[in-house]
């Protein structure tokens, strides 16, 4: 989508602090960090919020799940825990309509929704 | 694992309400709602949590991300909004060692952690 930040920031047309890469999946750090780790997830592809997936794209699902124990392996945070969390449309608290979650860690996360 | 809970209620062993179920994965209320909408998803398979998924296993997290969808046209809330969450370990937030997703919707969330 050409008017997609994310997917902008997929194809390297606007910078970002890149912390994980492969075919499907890209990882960026978040702008507005809400714990020492705060790094956004998500597919190369345009997928608008998580309604949108399909059966055939499920796979993807799990390679961005997976991404997210290899960064959190990496940030040193696999052992202490993380969260990971898809807000999805308005109630959710989606802001980018491109598909993204949230791997956040570094402290102790509260439980407030 | 014969002293998880989780797999005492996949297991039927210990009652639940029981909102989705297919082949690999089943859903219940969560009995501490935090929103109008609390469900709780998880692969029948024990997996402690999700620094423990294997590759193999990965297409489990896409199983559960489409139950999760179903159940969120169930409810009605596919098109208001939701949340997806996954805590993982002391810092996440994870209480129970099985692999589970919240869902939660029914109201505007907040965006406090």
């Amino acid at each position: 989508m050409s008017d997609c930040i994310f997917c902008k920031i997929a194809n390297k047309e606007v910078p970002s602090e890149i912390v994980y890469e492969d075919d499907r999946v890209i990882a960026f750090k978040d702008i507005n960090p809400v714990a020492p780790v705060h790094i956004l997830i998500i597919p190369k592809q345009h997928i608008s919020d998580m309604t949108a997936v399909t059966e055939a794209e499920a796979g993807l699902i799990g390679d961005i799940h997976l991404a997210a124990v290899k960064i959190a392996k990496e940030k040193g945070i696999d052992q202490t825990g993380f969260r990971l969390v898809n807000n999805c449309k308005e109630d959710g608290g989606q802001v980018v309509m491109h598909l993204h979650y949230h791997l956040i860690g570094g402290r102790k996360l509260g439980v407030k929704i």
